[in-house]
């Protein structure tokens, strides 16, 4: 089944340790699309302004990705700015010009309105709402949020809740909205107001699930040599997670796990070049041999013997 | 096999968001014997003070600890304090008083020369030496320290380093020791130094393992409800690790995995309640069970299909 993910549309100036790069592409719906293009079709809803150069997501078409929601305004483009320290993991923001996304109202086309998988990229929670008013009844709604709507913008976000069945939200954020400082008491508080899925993202340290019936599953980050840029990584897991689940149509335990580490698979990738570049040179065969070096990385023999 | 245990029997004074204990029975030599009891015969060398009431160890006994090792001296035995703050990852330490573990000099009776499994707890780099001389061709010595001495006894680290075939360490000292912020590069320089297996202890994370081709294998931590005391996890971590190789007697990769599991089974139960308390209640069958929590809560299907 098709994906319809709306979120933005960015140019992002990024320098690492490794290197820097000035309006490179990026935004959440990007990358999510990108990843999720390897498992199924992907319709984008977003906003640009007329100084985006369009061919950029030529490689996203290329990828059956339908970019006939995405909207040109008068005005720049969404623009983000980062520097990353060190050891990667500390991100300070550089800058934020929301732009044409600031007046961003998605519109969703008539041909997507009976999309079975959504994915509402991080924006305004009302926003969120909005769309979901104007589709008819899909199977499965993941939502990414982040603390500052926590904060401002809590009854509408409380408000989605009720009618997403997947929540990705990093750990912070997770004890942010349940009020705990307990992962396990996070969850059971955040799946009380809606999602009977919870995904905590723990970057370096990889994702927990927890699933309907409070059951865990856990996958590691994978161990890279060399981490180049970690922009985009949480909407690419987002993508994999998704994507992988549209395609298998079947929202069991059992496909659930696969997803997380079908997103674990492409979040990793995604941080071994800047920008969405390794996304764009990246073989299926590339993602089959990942997936299984996840499984041998966690693979052990279930019989304890000898006790 | 049997394993030799050498390190440190203390009294902790430990004051968490959950309560609080004063000159409970702690020390990484006892929380290490406490766990690898389940599994193997363990003998204890270690130091305690003429305050000390030996009847505190009489779990340990019926649990096939051999005490003979254990020299009481003139003076206090090892005392430390420490807070843990609201979300259990910060800890302060509020006194260390070396007492009469300042003049530790570990002296290994003739009847434990011949141990096959040895597991040197954090002590000065230059005892863990000393114990070595004393021993006859260990197979399988695995060794803890800490940025203490990675700071100030490098060069006898290193010496010890050479003779040491598992190195289990947490992740900041393994970037301390390297001198490399990525993991993966830390790893490799580490195990230039001398350990073929490199254990990576995570806390809340769980733990990595580094083998010996450079194949990594992941375990999470196991999600608690509720944790009321992380004292002594690593310690007991180390215990259900040694402990599980010992009694397997076989140092493969597969031995080595499930090694690991039990590892984070052990450090798991000793968080839940302070002190050894929690391990003094434990049952074999809980272990087995909670072995298998953690093969539930990570496995999943190795065949990617449909992409």
């Amino acid at each position: 089944m098709s994906i319809l993910v709306v979120g933005s549309v960015a140019l992002d100036t990024v320098k690492t340790p490794f290197g820097e790069v000035d309006d490179a592409l990026g935004g959440a719906a990007v990358y999510f699309s990108a990843a999720a293009s390897f498992f199924s079709p992907v319709n984008l809803v977003g906003v640009v302004g007329n100084d985006f150069d369009v061919s950029q997501l030529d490689f996203l078409k290329s990828r059956h990705v339908d970019l006939r929601g995405l909207e040109t305004r008068e005005g720049q483009t969404f623009r983000w700015g980062g520097v990353y320290l060190d050891d990667l993991n500390t991100r300070e923001t550089t800058f934020t010009h929301l732009n044409v996304f600031e007046q961003f109202q998605p519109k969703i086309h008539d041909e997507y309105k009976d999309s079975e998988t959504i994915f509402l990229a991080n924006i305004a929670p009302e926003l969120q709402l909005d769309v979901l008013r104007q589709v008819n009844s899909p199977k499965l709604v993941a939502l990414d949020t982040m603390n500052y709507w926590i904060d401002g913008s809590l009854p509408a976000l409380k408000e989605l809740l009720k009618q997403v069945h997947v929540l990705i939200i990093n750990d912070s954020e997770a004890k942010q909205l349940s009020g705990k400082t307990n992962l396990v008491s996070a969850a059971r508080v955040i799946q009380t107001m809606g999602p009977k899925v919870l995904i905590i993202k723990k970057g370096e340290h990889g994702a927990l699930m927890i699933s309907e019936d409070f059951s865990f599953f856990s996958v590691p980050a994978f161990p890279l040599k060399s981490i180049c840029d970690p922009t985009g990584a949480g909407d690419t897991f987002a993508g994999g997670f998704v994507g992988y689940l549209a395609q298998a149509g079947d929202f069991s335990d059992k496909h659930f796990r696969q997803a997380l580490v079908c997103g674990s698979t492409m979040a990793s990738f995604c941080c071994e070049k800047f920008s969405l570049d390794r996304l764009v040179d990246l073989s299926q065969q590339e993602i089959q041999d990942r997936y299984r070096a996840f499984w041998e990385m966690t693979t052990f023999d279930p019989e304890l013997r000898g006790l």
